[in-house]
Order: structure tokens, then sequence, then C-alpha cells
């Protein structure tokens, strides 16, 4: 499937509060964004088929959304429109099933939208607060935070990552999302701010965890050989690949890092014959500091181990080696789930095509990569690879 | 996409209660059966990608399985599964997007489950209760009889359908069931009986609603040029379609059927090049009695308005011109919502491999129709299109 499918609009909401907008309008903002940020003009009726992605619509207010509450958000009843619920890979996943739909033949041109309200739930069923683990043998209380935190636990006992570390990886974040209209928290913040904010679970304070946010991201999709309809400035998709991993942690080979992203990565670099060193820019999945840290390595960014001296280095920075989320990732971005892969596609989307102004990155290869990591007790990843070049 | 992609193997558990066995037990065990059906036999290893169906595991219990419960629970950590929740089509939308995957030529050989536990959420958490419906603007305590109900009264007032030929289909699903061990509702019921009944919803009454279930189903596809590795009977999917409709009542056009199964059916007939007279064998959403009829009509196996009367001639009984839902359908064999279209589709499969004992039904074509309509409002239909011939 290299390069067969190309990216040709992209676009966002504001991640953040959205009290004025519900599932679908935000939806909707999302996936008008994407169509006017196509060059040469696209219209609704070229779309052949869409991917809705969202995650917590079944469990606040007991909705059941499906493909056809996107068909109709969008003004397109009719449209053949699959939802997919995949835990936190979610959107990046929708893009990748709507592109092994136009690699079939089957379709030209794809529309995927991720949306997500989470701030309108009370504290109790948050995000941070649930990781909604109702399983008879996973154990229950289970909160996001306490999902990921054991692994950067082991992280610093095995290999001395440091706690100042983590908090550099938060002190990024919000750099970066000070130079992004879109994101959700765009204040700078130091390494004592984070270390002086509240504890969550250790070793991760309030400013160590992306925040709750309501928002939506979209983007249009075609075969390849189309591309050109619609601008002279495509990026294409590479490889993509789609691992999961032993739930239960008694049956996990390592307690420093995800196979699940190991894999991914494995199977969207071979896809796009590249290597990790091939990289340009990097949008991950930090849901936490530490994620990120084992992010690096898991996608070979670094040798294993050396993650929290990567971020101290800089070589992660918007001026660094191999800058990793410079929209501000889901730490400062925010991170509504469904939404949140693709909003990583519109990033890169943006700086392949050396549009991000004040936060763009320099390019030598042209070569993106995009993660999502997540699901209950982590075991599921998405990791894809996007290039200027086909 | 036409006969690309071939049914190799299909399985499934009994449908009715399983207090025995989760979500993931049932998975499993559908699993087996249907890899222990490739007449050739199939290795684990050789599955390269899943898709999971599971609408009802986000609502009870609070829990979000995703590829990855699927994954673990048949003992592959690692293989890339997309969980798919798409309301009744939930498990045809999975085997679609199965299709297209082995079409794009990224992956040979697929697996696709689909499970679901309802029986033991409480009698207000059930399906038939609760449509659960919590939209802002789609009424809410709406229930799954009263979102279907407002079709089968206009039907009537319409055409002169009458009640006896509503009950009859509940008759026939009965009396197919009796023939099938998966089924859930095997005792004989009269047309009397159905009318005696107690009142659900005007005009349905028990007997004229799916019951809940547990239950759980699996079919293995393949590249149909492989598919002589595994079997010298496979089954090919010569069409699929997915289409969704308006929600909002206002804006339906008709009330007596649904446009949702009627794009899905055009689109399905011309991947296949077929038309519904080629059909020998129809599996469809007889969720309520009334569903059934209407659907008749949506999939053009009678005219507008005689879905009644076909009922009533025996036409689609097992040993009629065009036998419809010989598994006893979601009436009588049950409608476990994630399992359901992929249950069909192992009727359909054992069907025409004339495998289907005292319900086989007689071929001509050699050709089956598969569907499912759902979601909040009725707004999103599959149909598939299976042949014995490529």
């Amino acid at each position: 499937m290299r390069n067969q499918v190309a990216v040709v609009g992209a676009g966002m909401t504001v991640f953040g509060e959205h009290f004025d907008a519900g599932l679908e309008q935000l939806a909707a903002r999302a996936y008008r964004k994407a169509l006017a940020s196509v060059d040469r003009g696209i219209e609704p009726g070229e779309l052949q088929v869409g991917f809705f992605a969202n995650v917590m619509g079944s469990l606040a207010g007991n909705e059941i959304p499906s493909g056809a509450t996107l068909a109709n958000a969008i003004g397109l009843p009719g449209l053949p429109v699959s939802r997919v619920e995949n835990g936190c890979p979610s959107g990046s996943d929708a893009i990748r099933l709507a592109a092994l739909s136009i690699a079939s033949g089957v379709y030209d041109v794809a529309v995927v939208v991720g949306s997500e309200k989470l701030r309108e739930l009370p504290t109790r069923a948050s995000l941070l607060e649930s990781g909604r683990a109702g399983h008879p043998i996973l154990s229950y209380a289970n909160t996001a935070a306490t999902i990921f935190a054991p692994q950067a636990v082991r992280h610093m006992h095995e290999f001395g990552t440091t706690r100042e570390q983590l908090a550099l990886v938060a002190v990024k974040a919000a750099a970066n999302a000070a130079l992004n209209d879109d994101a959700q928290r765009r204040t700078p913040v130091t390494v004592d701010d984070v270390l002086a904010s509240p504890l969550v679970c250790t070793p991760f304070n309030v400013l160590d965890c992306c925040p709750q946010s309501d928002g939506a991201a979209a983007v249009v999709l075609c075969r390849a050989d189309l591309a050109s309809r619609y601008t002279d400035k495509p990026v294409y998709l590479s490889g993509v690949g789609l691992a999961t991993e032993a739930l239960y942690y008694h049956e996990k080979t390592r307690l420093t890092g995800w196979d699940a992203t190991v894999l991914a990565a494995k199977r969207a670099y071979e896809m796009a014959g590249v290597g990790p060193r091939d990289i340009d820019v990097v949008e991950l999945h930090d849901c936490f500091t530490g994620t990120e840290i084992i992010t690096y390595e898991d996608l070979g960014l670094c040798e294993e181990g050396q993650g929290g001296k990567l971020v101290e280095s800089g070589a992660t920075a918007l001026t660094g080696r191999i800058p990793v989320n410079p929209s501000g990732g889901l730490l400062a971005k925010g991170h509504p789930i469904g939404a949140t892969g693709v909003a990583q596609y519109v990033e890169l989307f943006t700086q392949l095509r050396e549009e991000a102004g004040d936060r763009q990155v320099r390019l030598r290869t042209g070569k993106a990569v995009q993660h999502n990591v997540g699901g209950y007790s982590v075991g599921i990843s998405v990791v894809s690879v996007l290039s200027r070049e086909a």
C-alpha cells in the first residue's frame, strides 16, 4: 500500500472546552475545515466513503453513535460510514481503514473524522479518574494514570530516568503549544511548575498528565494518482501498522515499554521502506510525560533506556535533531480521544507542507511518524509513516 | 472487489444465555469453531489481520473493549485487530472492512469475530427496554421497539398489511429455528400465540420482538485465489454495500421502509452484478416482525406494499420460492448484536455449501443475500451478496 494513498486536506477545531457544541457540531466544524483546506477545492459529493472515530460517545449519556451520526452531522445522509472505536488509536485506525479501503480499488476519495466530548463529563467519569476498566480480571478502579504509571516507575528504576526528565517533556509540550492556536494548554511551564503541581499517581503530577478535551479533527484521503486533482502538495501515506499486545501484566514481556508500539512501528517502517533515522518529525502519544520518553525508545528514536537523556539533550525540541510533538502533543494540545490520531495527521500534513508557521520544523527527508498507544491495560498501537514524496 | 475475497471457515456459539462465559470466552469459542470448520485446516499463525464487532461492551459495565480484547481472547497478542461498533450492522461492517483490507493487497487472510453479552444486563438496560438514545434532539426513552414500530404501523395503514401477516413472520422464524441447534427460541409458535403474547409497543407483542441474547460468531476470509489452500468449497463475497440515511424523522423521505437498506442493496447488487431475482436465500435483519416484511420490499424481493402478502403466500418459508431466514433469524435464532451479522454469514456459508441439514434450502443460482439495518433512529444498513461460484 506504500504511497498508494494521499492526504489532500486536513483540519481541526481548537481543542479545549466547547460547551457550545456537541459531538456532531464539532465533527462538522472539523470536516468543513478539512474540505476548505483542499487547495483546488472539493465538493462533498466527491466523497465516496467515510470513517468516524469516537470512543466516549458510548459511555457518556448512553448514546450509541454510528456511522450515520457522522453522515448526518456533515449533511451527507447516504454516505457509507463505519464507526471505529479502538481505544486511543481510534482516530489513526480509522485513517488506516480508510487507506485500506482506497487501496482496495472500491473507493477513490474518503473522509475521516474523529470527534470527542470529554469536558461535560463529571470528574468521576473523566479519563484521568477512570480508565473504565470494568473487567472481571483486570483491576477495577484502574485510572488512565495508573495504567501508564508502572512503566514510567520501572523505567526510572531500570535506567535511572529522572523525575526532572519526565517534567522536561511537559515543558517542551507547553512551549510548542504556545505556538499553536488550536492547542488547549498554551501557557509555558517550567520544570519547577511540573514538580510543584498536585500528585495524581506516582510518578505523575497533574502537569505530567494530558488534559480532558473536547475537539474534532478531519482529513481527506484519495488515491495517490488522483491527488493532483486536489493539490500540488499532497502528503503520502507510506506505511501504517496496527498491533496488539498482551493485556494482563503477568503476560507482558517487559514493563519498560509497550510491545504493541514496537510491533506497529516495525510494520509501518517495513511497509514504508524506511527506518527511524529517516524521520524528520514525530507526533507521538504523550498521554503522560513518561509515555513520551518510553515511546522514543519503542519507535527506535534512541536506544532502550536513553529516552530521558534524549529529551534532556534538546534533540526532540522544535529546533532539535528530531522534533517530537511540535503541535504541543496530547499533553498541551489536548486529547479528545477519537480526534487525537486524526489531529496528529493534521499536524504532520501541515509540517510536511511547510505551512506550520512559527512552529515549522526543518525538513531533510520529508518523512514523518505518527503514533498512538492505548486501550485498557495498554494493549493496542498504531504507527504511520507520512511522506511529502511518493 | 467482486469475488476477490472468499469465506473459507465459519462457526458460532449457541445463541441464548451463557452465564458461564464472558464476552472474551464466547469470542474464543466461536473463533475455534470457525478455524475447525476450515476443510484443509488452518494454523492461527496464518491469520494476518482481525476485526472485532461488539456494541454493548461499552455500555455494560463501563468497559472499553478494543481490538486487543479479541487478540488476547484468541491467544494471538500482536495480531492487528480493529474494533468496529456501527450499530446493528457492526458484524457485517466488520466483514466488509476485512474484505476491503484483503482486497487492498496488504493482508491475505483475515478473521472476523462478533461477540455480545446481553443477558446479564438488568431489564431497564436491555435492548428491548432502551434504544439508548441519549440524544439531545432524538427523543429520550426511545426503545428498540418504538424505533421500529412507526414504520410497521404506517405500512399497515398505507398498504393494508395485517396484524396476522406480521405474526406469520414470527411463526416462520420459530419453525426454522426448531431445526437449528444454535438457535435461542426453538419452540414452534402459532399466529394465536403471537397475538396472545403481551403487548410491547403497538403493533408488536413480545413474540414479534427478537430476544436478548448472548453469543458469538466468527468467519475466516482470504484472498479468493488462495481459497483452494483451505477448501474446495469456498463461498465468495460478490458484493457488499454500506449506507446511512437521515436520522431525524422529519428528514426521512418515507415511513414505510428504510432508505439505508435500499441504498446498501443497490451498492451490493451493483458490485455483484446481480439483482434480487438472482438470489436463492436471504438472511435479513428481522429484529421485529414488521421489519422483515418491510425489508422484503427494501431488498427488492417483492413490490412495495406487497411484503405482508409475500410472507402469507409461503414464498419466504424454507421450502418457498425465496427462503428468508432459514436460521430462524434474529426473532428465533437470537440477536447478540455484534455477532448477528457474522452469524448470518455463518448460516449462508452453510447453506451455499449445502451443509444445512434439515433446514437446507434448494439452490438454483447459488447466490445469497445478507442484510442488517439499525443504529439509533435506524440510520445504517449493510447488504452483502454471497456466491458459491466466483
